[in-house]
């Protein structure tokens, strides 16, 4: 096996190959005078089974349609199976229309994948493990919880710690987070997305938070909006203190400075997408996807 | 019949509804704070078969993921048979291996929009129209030569002109560009491209242009480098003035300047991209188009 490190690996490659105890080819890429994207691997993969790791945090588009040229050069340099793992897959949260015309950003991302011909594919704490229905082929659904459990039981304690979830959709990720970093309280906000404009309201919960290290836990924290929300509200409810978690820290523009700036003492995060709180690495969650797809 | 108006349609979406005297609808089209696209069609399209005006000119890989989740939104809007009409077509100079290892990127762009589910393709003056085989479907490479042709005789006289092609792959493009325009003499440069850097060189030529309105004809003018020399070469072979007629006017960075200060005494384009010399529509050719798919 191969590991190849596309245009958006974040390290994540190096950290697969090291491992799995296997080589490490880094492609070629430019990007033309004119913007265009160019992929070429610089070895033979002749009879190979590869796994390209790509990530599609921002540019996303940019870093989808090289994934895509990736696929393709491995195959053009004789690689036989290819496994492409995408560390963060964008898109994912237009899993459904949620007003009549739109369209589904992640099942028309998961066709293109598909179109390129890869063996398999590997996503990691996908926003909904259902949309990879659109994806009809070989592909898992990794989590980097239980790493990130394992950090978290590092710097906190456990028994006097609870888990919160920004809403129910995101209650049973909490959950399984809470079991690993052996936390036997969890729960979850009421919150709600208006269709239109995006803005999130929460309504009134009644958790008891006192004295307690609150820990939310999404998949994605973006512009810390729900976070600093979540926050607040737990602190009204007498939490000591609150870390965020997520595995993939898009923390557009200032976001995490606003998270500290609201009282949030720590956020720990994967290297899915680079940023200053990639505490934990999605490999060892990818190098479990891996064993069970070939 | 339907026109759709995606996020980079430059107003060819206008011209070509009003050339067919149809309904346009224009896409409600947003970017999230983290840089996702968001399309959605406003209106229901039920039952109607539409025509989706997209272009990918820079940046490219944003335009080309608009063009998919476009497409899904027109069908999930209730569309019957879905056209994509694409003006200019990023991706489409990699149409091969020209080194071992290389990612076909025009061939992973083609399988993707091929796997949106489109009922059927234009593309306009594509770099080679070979580069289709690899879309496997119901698809038209359509020209606006015509129309470049209709307007340089408006401003030439075509008994005292040649056109010029920058290298052998352009000379049929550039013949039925001087049939177009009623000017009997054509020829070409010997254009070589490094593999490698991309350098291009020209081959000595012996081609009489004493006194001649000398028309370069390209499909794309992207730095404007080929132009350049070639124009210098026409001028060191007495040619009076010299003009440069392209479908796609890319022109990255200064090139249009560039263009002038080598003594390029104007540039035609078409409305493909946006620029300042796009005198000509491609919604004619888009047209023809449309009426030889369904």
């Amino acid at each position: 096996m191969i590991v190849i490190g596309a245009s958006a690996s974040n390290g994540v490659d190096e950290k697969l190959a090291s491992l799995l105890n296997v080589e490490l080819i880094k492609v070629h890429h430019k990007i033309f005078p004119d913007g265009e994207s160019y992929v070429r691997i610089p070895k033979s993969l002749k009879g190979a089974d590869v796994v390209i790791v790509q990530s599609t945090y921002p540019p996303q588009d940019k870093h989808l349609i090289d994934a895509l040229i990736t696929v393709d050069a491995a195959y053009n340099a004789g690689a036989n199976r290819v496994i492409l793992a995408i560390p963060y897959l964008a898109y994912a949260r237009q899993d459904r229309m949620f007003i009549s015309g739109e369209g589904v950003s992640i099942k028309v991302v998961l066709k293109a994948i598909k179109a390129s011909g890869v063996y398999g594919l590997i996503v990691v704490d996908l926003h909904k493990e259902e949309s990879l229905k659109f994806f009809n082929g070989k592909c898992v659904n990794v989590t980097a919880i239980p790493e990130l459990a394992e950090y978290i039981k590092s710097i906190i304690s456990p028994d006097k710690s609870m888990v919160l979830a920004p809403d129910i959709g995101a209650l049973e990720r909490a959950k399984m987070f809470a079991l690993e970093a052996g936390i036997s309280e969890w729960s979850y906000l009421r919150k709600t997305r208006d269709k239109v404009t995006g803005e999130i309201t929460f309504e009134p919960v009644e958790i008891d938070a006192h004295g307690k290290t609150v820990i939310i836990v999404d998949d994605i924290i973006s512009t810390g909006g729900t976070v600093v929300k979540g926050s607040k509200i737990m602190y009204e409810q007498g939490a000591r203190e609150v870390y965020a978690v997520c595995t993939h820290p898009l923390l557009v523009g200032n976001a995490l400075d606003k998270l500290f700036k609201a009282g949030v003492k720590d956020v720990v995060a994967t290297d899915s997408i680079p940023s200053r709180v990639s505490k934990v690495s999605v490999a060892k969650a990818i190098a479990r996807g891996i064993e069970s797809l070939w």
